[in-house]
């Protein structure tokens, strides 16, 4: 699903062009239209259909390179590629706990790709790996970024409803989820709760020094197509109100907005007012997936404060993100 | 939902016999079978349809009266039926905050009971008001009842994800939880936290005096038929490891079971030891409907410990639970 | 949704703009934006927000009125509109079948919009009536005509799988149709049966004569939120081939193709090859929802043939196919 | 899935035992309670826990075998079998169609049982295979074998509503059919069109001489869990009236009524008089899912008549039908 977003984004980007494309074995050889099993309601784009896939090797392919390969290839296969001098901008979690791999979000901590120097230096290489972070990390931590930044965090527990995108295709049975809810994902809880402190941690001597607040998160999968609901409770280190908090969420804009950056959103953290926003159905392809909306806010009486966060997790929380991050870099000097 | 599921729990019941039935104006004076729009998958009682539906006055109702009436009515129905002499049985929430009206789960306060005294005597009634709670509030007090018990409860997180029976029929439109989630239930949240604390509070000189830890509640429409399931967060006051939580809710029996209650559950609480359950697909009818079923219990950064429940909302969150507490009340005395 | 839906596709309307709105008597005087729960995907239109609902007579209203009323009233009101000079463009099923009223398709029939001549004369009204058919209908009729053209209709058997939001909103609750298949819906199979008939039909001497060929219905709700799809099977009365009717299919363009109306599909019918195809999830925006899809042409050993349609209950099936029907008009100079 | 009904069947079965069980290299010699993820919502017998899984092969199997093998594996495994003596009851497609095997449903053409006669002779075999029909097929024969004898067939025209179930686990993927329908089976209408006619043809001189009357079938799959709903039209060879086909549907009984054999329903097929049923999810069940249960009988002016018949398609529709099938031959001496 997360490769079908790639293709999907990158048929109408004003950078970048989908120009090679690699699969597993299975698919090598074959033309893209005739290798995928195309789940996406828009149409596959028409550039893509005749692409060849080929080998994940790095003989062919161009400096910058997309990975959203499975967890259990992709470790090898991305080091592989870097060595090779690549820019490897990835979207599956191998990589992203290395202390010398930037975790990325460009509104959140931009600073952290400078991680990349540290990287290359240590390891030698001339390419780079650079990630972002998990579909469900992604709009927890947009929500909090502000709050960190405006008041201090101390403690942040999330209950997440989770899109069955986010488990690829063909990915969760029917039999499984019809009428049902299933209250585990694999690794996921704990992706998001060290996610979720390296992101909004703070970068010195090279490396990242966690956040200095307790995650606790519970995932669940719900039969919803795309978009992640997400149910927070936080404790802050200042004194604040709801509107305070209303107001460092719609204020919020970093460099991705003063940049212009193509799938920047122009506002990342939208916050509906209505008493039963944001909803999957209404709230997901909100500024075209990349914004996470946010809703009713209210004091929690065992934290401080309680709210609905929603984002769509195979844009913003994964194809759309790695994009983000790659025209970052770009911006910032690191492509050609 | 409710009314259906008394009628079909009670065509089985050892004690009790639904004689009478009553509703709006709009049924009164119709057969059951052809006033309601039979909802549930087990067909109607063949001996309901043929009871004629009354008007809901005192006058020709038997001692024993079950209401789930819409709570816009319920407060003086309920009330009028006991001051002319009825044990009202009542799943309504109109009075289940009320001094001196029992808000009880026989497994969790059946001393709490004992309330009716006080209520007879101020209010100069014949018949009470007994009440249940809230379809989601059952199965967080039922996971907390042992912990409060055993170790002390200081704060409690749940975050829910509520089927759609809970809201009744017609209730959610299609169009509004088909792929999606709702993140707001009027008037849910308030009491689900109110309702925990008087549960699980102490009676003393006629009063309950409301549980000392704080509550917190996010609730969530999903869709699913029936069972809530609910993300439980906890701090206790004693120390406390994973095992002695299991421990206690494996162990936990109570008057219902003692005295085999016809609807009391074997075990009130079932906790499973597979990684991704509870489900409502496969739990929510365990032990008829009347079990929560536990699992996932794990450590929790923020407060101290994390696990799923699950439980019926119509049954042991609705009409089995009003069952329950009429049968402790027969147990007890209070019918003849 | 209907209603929902003319706002929408009148908003970025060319031709027509929406100036008056008309509702029950307990939305009168609101604002639109509060008197509506809108349930779209797309936001509600800025200009469509503080439009006031009027009561629904015919004082205040413009020349030309869309009317999606409830055929419980739309039968007089839409009478009392045109008496009183307005063109009521109709998606209410009412008046239909009424001999003098045009049930039109613009691809389809356009001749038949002649009837108004009669109905103003034997009516004595400044202004008409025009109605599209029933959404089930529309998708059948244009698979149809292509057919009816070049080999002539004989026989039509055709089972529907229904989308909810045929039924409006609140419509079909989710206790109905969660993992459900409903085999019925009220009115719906006579609808098909005759509005095909008369849509086929030729008109002459200022009446239609319905299309000798028989129909047959079987209509099924399913859990899809848009997109009707239908089963289809023919007897022709001339030799085809699978070739000649998919090339009269593809072949297929009339008067809102050649006027290029609006609203009009570039292609009115789209013919895909996959096998599975066509499906409510892919296809049922195809070409902005207003295109008839269809695939799985194969023989049929009890008819002749068979294949699978369709088409988007709400926007060709409703909305749009009332927007067209106005636009035919406005271009055959029926409006100012 | 057909697996599970199986062993969940036999668990309380008055003369059969799963005692042995085989399936891919893959499970064998895992306990079945590891080697099964469980997906039925009544718990696994715990009979069938501990039994290992063997390899798929005739050595340490009983003389009766059920065999719900992939149709890849299933045709050389069936047939080693028989050679080496067991009875094989399949419900795999593979020798559905052998002309000297039985294609059996015991209330339409327990005759045909003696076709095993003619298989032992020509491929001197010791053991033997029996079949049951697809899970889209026998609800359609089941209705129509009462037709057939009362008035005779002429034509038959249907469209099925399958339930996800009958593509197995994992089967359909969520992102295929959340809000979908998919109007393709691969290779449904073909094994409905033949089967029907073998299943309804007659028995002589060894051989089957298929029913003499057309069927054309159009197959859906619908997001239902259990539960094939079809939409049926037909015509008849002599007159009949809709009272008729109802009181011959009604009257329905055959052989293994007679003989109380354990798992045959005592009403094989149920005609609902509600204008909305039958519905997969009030009649899936019925019977212990050994009904087939029709609805809205009515004229069709296409062919005769058209009505909606559901079956159970992993009870009725596949395990219980073998099951059914192995307790004819028990009861004609087949088996030891």
């Amino acid at each position: 699903m997360v490769g079908q977003r790639f293709v999907s984004l990158l048929a109408r980007h004003p950078w970048f062009e989908a120009k090679w494309l690699a699969a597993s074995d299975r698919s090598a050889g074959k033309k893209y239209g005739e290798a995928c099993h195309w789940r996406l309601r828009s149409p596959m784009p028409a550039s893509a259909r005749d692409l060849e896939v080929d080998e994940c090797k790095a003989g062919q392919a161009p400096q910058l390179v997309f990975s959203s390969l499975d967890s259990k290839v992709a470790g090898e296969i991305e080091k592989e590629f870097a060595r090779a001098g690549h820019v490897v901008v990835s979207n599956s979690s191998n990589h992203r706990m290395d202390p010398d791999v930037p975790l990325l979000i460009p509104e959140v901590n931009p600073d952290h790709l400078a991680l990349v120097r540290t990287q290359r230096k240590e390891r030698g290489w001339q390419g780079m790996i650079v990630t972002n972070p998990n579909c469900t990390t992604i709009g927890l931590a947009m929500s909090l970024a502000p709050l960190e930044r405006a008041f201090g965090l101390a403690k942040v527990l999330m209950t997440s409803m989770q899109a069955v995108s986010g488990a690829g295709y063909p990915g969760v049975p029917t039999l499984d989820i019809l009428g049902n809810v299933i209250p585990y994902i694999s690794g996921e809880e704990e992706k998001v709760e060290r996610e979720t402190q390296k992101l909004l941690g703070h970068l010195a001597a090279g490396r990242v020094r966690p956040g200095d607040f307790a995650v606790s998160a519970h995932c669940n999968r719900v039969m919803v197509e795309d978009g992640h609901t997400e149910s927070i409770s936080v404790a802050l280190r200042q004194k604040a109100t709801v509107e305070d908090l209303i107001e460092a969420w719609r204020g919020f804009r970093s460099l991705p907005q003063e940049r212009e950056l193509p799938t920047a959103p122009r506002h990342p953290i939208l916050v509906r007012e209505e008493r039963d926003r944001p909803q999957p159905k209404f709230d997901a392809e909100a500024e075209q997936g990349m914004a996470t909306v946010i809703g009713r806010v209210r004091p929690c009486s065992v934290l401080e404060f309680k709210y609905t966060a929603l984002s769509h997790n195979t844009i913003r929380g994964a194809a759309g993100a790695a994009l983000l991050n790659a025209e970052l870099m770009k911006s910032e000097g690191y492509l050609d």
